[in-house]
């Protein structure tokens, strides 16, 4: 993998792009580490390295796949850059207000990222999904243009554990909270509204923290926020899995588990932007992209649960987000 | 089921229009009564019927799940009429030229149509899809606009047994050189065209026929035409169904047809332009735009198939469509 060495970019964030794209490497082999520590077997993750080509760029994808715990697990780190051609800078332009400029203008563009989605088997160990990333333009004479972090983790249950989602969302606030006591109910409500299945007039899961845009604090500053929101992710997330992960489950429960499957592949092949966006886009690699689809999904058609039931009392929680910290 | 009774409009079409949706009613119960023989046991179809309340017009939604046979048939037909607004003629005026309009009009419509989709337990039986519709509009004066047709019929198998896919097209054929031999090598392409898979770069199955703003011939042959293209799915698939869904298999053919079933679900949900505009529709029914979806799927990483298998067999013909009479 030529990720290391292929930036051909100079900016006043050269240090921190460089830094960045360190920590996402550094955190993808610290949770996969995690992660194969739980399945505890000889099971290890498959590594794929890719390179975009001609486009600049590359990643590598980790992945465990029928495993003992984890039917499927994927850890993705990614780096590209290049131009952005007006239509996409246009499409970004919706998202992206500070990215306001002459129709038909091409942008420089560089990006890194880690993206994680992991569904166990057990239905009552939660489904996750974490994202982090950093971008920044210049335009066509090289001069910066602008920058941003963005990303998130969430909590996407088939069985509610109340405890748990507490223990998600306060290492997540802590963390927050170190750099400023604001941030946390800002971006755990953007969680609420970004993950919201519109049709379904549902949550995917149970939220978390989710934002984008972010150049509030100095690069410096918010490289260390998405430091801390990493260790979040690696305090929670494994001791959660672990204390679901040998619950006895009936039938039943793993059907609820594959209808709740079933609204995730709806949220990210219809709504999730990054989806979306990657899919339409050249020269991405669709295999890393929907890495994030579970290994098994189904729909029921007109599908109520049992008023009173667990299953229902989940539903009741995406319909009606709750402040769990 | 008020769905006989509520239109309140009045154009040339009148008599076209309630024929239409007298055909689509007589056709599914006429389907719907094939798949239950095939069912053999006293399996029946579930019917809902439903109403768009103050957006004018319903359907009835017939369906059977965890059948013998079928682990998933859904045959759904509906009638809506209403008011477009200026955002969903705008939408519109991308597929179809002819509702050429100053931004910013609404448009009085009409639809009905029949659409279903099957999905047989067994891998070595196909999936199918199938959706005849018709649409008309009106200015705001209530002067008519336009009308058209649309619709087709494809199958979609995991395996691939040539005999089968010749039987299906042969039939399709047949109905339309009846009308003119022209039509079926177009709506053999435009189905090949229309169903692929962008990001996977292969079709979702091997075709059948697709047509839409079609408004060549009168409205009254344009009619009888729909009327052979059902007769000729009445003709084809459910003889198909019968030679295949006894077929001994194995777990790995299940796993095969579990993948082709996420690429399924890849298409209905980031491509079909029905499903798009479905979902974002307000008003519109959720269950039944994605009673399409089948009731288990799956997604491998990085799935290829052994070279000179039945499985790559088969997925050489998606990249590469047949000419199959």
């Amino acid at each position: 993998m030529a990720i290391d060495s292929d930036i051909n970019l100079s900016s006043p964030n050269d240090s921190i792009r460089q830094r960045m794209f360190e920590l996402i490497q550094r955190k993808q082999l610290e949770i996969v580490a995690a992660l194969e520590a739980i399945e505890g077997n000889d099971t290890k993750f498959r590594s794929d390295s890719w390179e975009r080509g001609a486009e600049g760029g590359g990643g590598r994808s980790m992945l465990i796949q029928d495993g003992r715990v984890f039917e499927k697990a994927g850890v993705n780190i990614s780096k590209v850059h290049g131009v952005l051609p007006p239509q996409a800078v246009s499409q970004m332009r919706n998202d992206h207000s500070k990215l306001d400029l002459p129709a038909g203008t091409s942008l420089k563009f560089f990006a890194c990222g880690l993206s994680l989605v992991i569904h166990p088997h057990n239905p009552h160990a939660p489904t996750t999904h974490l994202n982090y990333r950093y971008f920044e333009t210049w335009d066509e004479t090289g001069k910066p243009h602008t920058w941003w972090f963005g990303g998130g983790a969430d909590l996407t249950p088939s069985y509610l554990y109340p405890e748990d989602a507490k223990q998600f969302h306060q290492a997540h606030k802590d963390a927050l909270d170190k750099h400023d006591v604001s941030l946390y109910p800002r971006f755990k409500k953007w969680c609420d509204e970004y993950f919201l299945i519109k049709h379904r007039n549902e949550t995917r899961g149970i939220g978390g923290i989710f934002f984008d845009d972010f150049d509030e604090f100095d690069a410096e500053r918010s490289l260390k926020l998405v430091e801390d929101c990493f260790n979040a992710f690696l305090e929670s997330y494994p001791a959660i899995t672990r204390k679901r992960m040998d619950t006895p489950s009936t039938d039943a429960e793993k059907n609820w588990q594959q209808i709740r499957r079933g609204r995730y592949v709806e949220f990210n092949l219809v709504l999730d932007r990054g989806t979306q966006f990657g899919l339409r886009t050249p020269g991405s690699r669709v295999e890393s992209i929907l890495m994030s689809l579970p290994r098994t999904a189904g729909w029921v058609y007109d599908h109520h649960p049992e008023p009173g039931s667990r299953e229902e009392e989940l539903l009741q929680v995406l319909q009606n987000p709750i402040e769990w910290v």
